[in-house]
């Protein structure tokens, strides 16, 4: 082995709510575990106002603060958090995992990809400002908010379509901007057409989100694109249903393999295609976007992980 | 619909982690939840002494502390617990899940199974009494607590002989007693025996376990069932991987598909063999045992279930 690789047990990308449950696990077993991090530590969760589904919090949480315990809870034990990005990762010959990173070169018994999605976002002025505050991207973890509110929603797909009827469950009325037309099944494009508390505009861009004095978003701009008219909406909040980005460029030249938008395809003990390489929460195909889900999957790969690092250990004693 | 029959959104069977967290999702979402319970709110989690790798409780938490955030966080949703035992569930023509419980019959949209699984006890004089502070089942919740510490462990499978190597990594010395012979693989067996900090002594039945004034483990009573000797050995707690039982003997009548344990079987949706029965938790086969993984699942199963009923609406509305 080359001096200037280091050598270690378990190798994390990503130091969202996923890999710091999984690193939790498997620093609090003495599993020597490192996660690489290339942004904020906490994932999503970190930049999200307030988490009111995290089971155990009963009153809710801040995500900062959420994010903020995971990663002293993971530290606690033993866990390193490296600020690096990862460029590559590959199994060697010798069945170890070699990741090139900005701080080295690493090799581990195993790897888990927990390196999650983000929201596509619209680009308009506002849209950052008030993110978590007025802007949101997940009706399951934000719609609850807004109980008898108004909302816009922007979007033409089926997520658009589904994420607002689940939005009449709260809100008092519902305005659906669409870029074009609709891209959604027709079934699901008749029922929200049907649906007494929506309201569908096509053919608009949104322009702008703002606020009032107070910081809360109290109405959205558009543009009629056939017409150039100005359009103004009165809401008390605004969601973006526009896609998904799984956090996996850095994946293009390795041999895992990915579904067609680009999550990471796992098996049931979450296993990749390349054996050794785990994958937990939101980057997997199938990930729901839920802090919880995606903490359960993060322990749930740290004891497979462990099993498989015992297997393999087992066969290099048994083969000698 | 019978008069006498009580219609509700979604049943769900157990109060454990992962039904309380289902709840917490479901309940949030307007979703009418009642969960039915026959014995302890919280699961496995509110009997147990501390839990230190849930994450987000970055300092540990006390199971019954845990068990009762996420009773208060259900039940802040408008999730209703009903203590009551559920003895059948089928599907309806209809399509309904029908429930027969001890507070009546129940009919719901759909059903999540949670009901866990408890672990096997060897019944001697103490175990009961030091259950969580100095008697244990689950080598990676409570291992950590032994570093360098006395352990004595009770089996001879292969769950015995992996978590004895595993626990290896935390205590300094482990007598392991098997009431015959080893019934573990022979790589395991092997590893086992070479282990330099494992001691292994077989035909030998576990009499009692025995704590000191300060109500601590500190003895194992043990007889040698081929000459009748008494064996006395000091530890400083007692692991007991004698199996598993998965809550599921009141599944026994119905369509639902079990693996060879009793554990229930599921897809990658977490939905078993029956349409609109949906299973989550350590009662599923594969599942960790781990309050994390149970509560992920929770979570998971929450909004596939939330997806099914809205499937189920859209079918209902256009076939009329």
């Amino acid at each position: 082995m080359s001096d200037d690789v280091k050598q270690i047990e378990v190798a994390m990308i990503g130091a969202g709510p996923s890999a710091l449950a999984a690193a939790v696990y498997t620093s609090r077993e003495n599993i020597q575990t490192v996660l690489f991090e290339k942004g904020v530590i906490g994932g999503l969760a970190a930049i999200t106002d307030k988490v009111d589904n995290y089971p155990g919090f009963d009153e809710g949480i801040e995500g900062m603060e959420l994010a903020q315990k995971l990663q002293n809870q993971a530290e606690r034990f033993g866990a390193v958090i490296e600020l690096a990005e990862v460029s590559n990762i590959e199994r060697n010959e010798s069945g170890r995992i070699k990741l090139e990173t900005s701080s080295g070169v690493y090799e581990a018994g195993a790897a888990l990809i927990a390196t999650g999605s983000d929201y596509k976002k619209i680009g308009v002025p506002g849209e950052q400002e008030y993110y978590g505050r007025g802007v949101h991207y997940c009706a399951t973890c934000d719609g609850a908010f807004y109980k008898d509110k108004k909302l816009v929603v922007v979007g033409g797909g089926n997520s658009a379509a589904q994420e607002s009827l689940f939005l009449t469950r709260f809100a008092s009325e519902i305005v659906i901007l669409i870029r074009s037309d609709w891209r959604a099944s027709e079934v699901l494009v008749e029922e929200v057409e049907a649906h007494e508390k929506i309201k569908v505009i096509k053919h608009v861009t949104t322009q702008e989100i703002v606020g009032n004095e107070e910081k809360k978003v109290n109405k959205v701009l558009a543009k009629n694109t056939e017409t150039d008219e100005q359009i103004e909406i009165e809401t008390d909040g605004v969601f973006v249903f526009v896609g998904l980005l799984p956090n996996t460029q850095f994946l293009a030249h390795t041999d895992i393999e990915l579904d067609e938008i680009g999550f990471i395809k796992t098996d049931a003990g979450l296993r990749t295609s390349v054996e050794g390489v785990f994958a937990s929460g939101d980057v997997r195909s199938g990930a729901t976007m839920q802090i919880a889900s995606a903490v359960g999957e993060g322990a749930t790969a740290a004891l497979k992980i462990r099993e498989y690092l015992e297997d393999q250990a087992r066969q290099a004693t048994s083969s000698v």
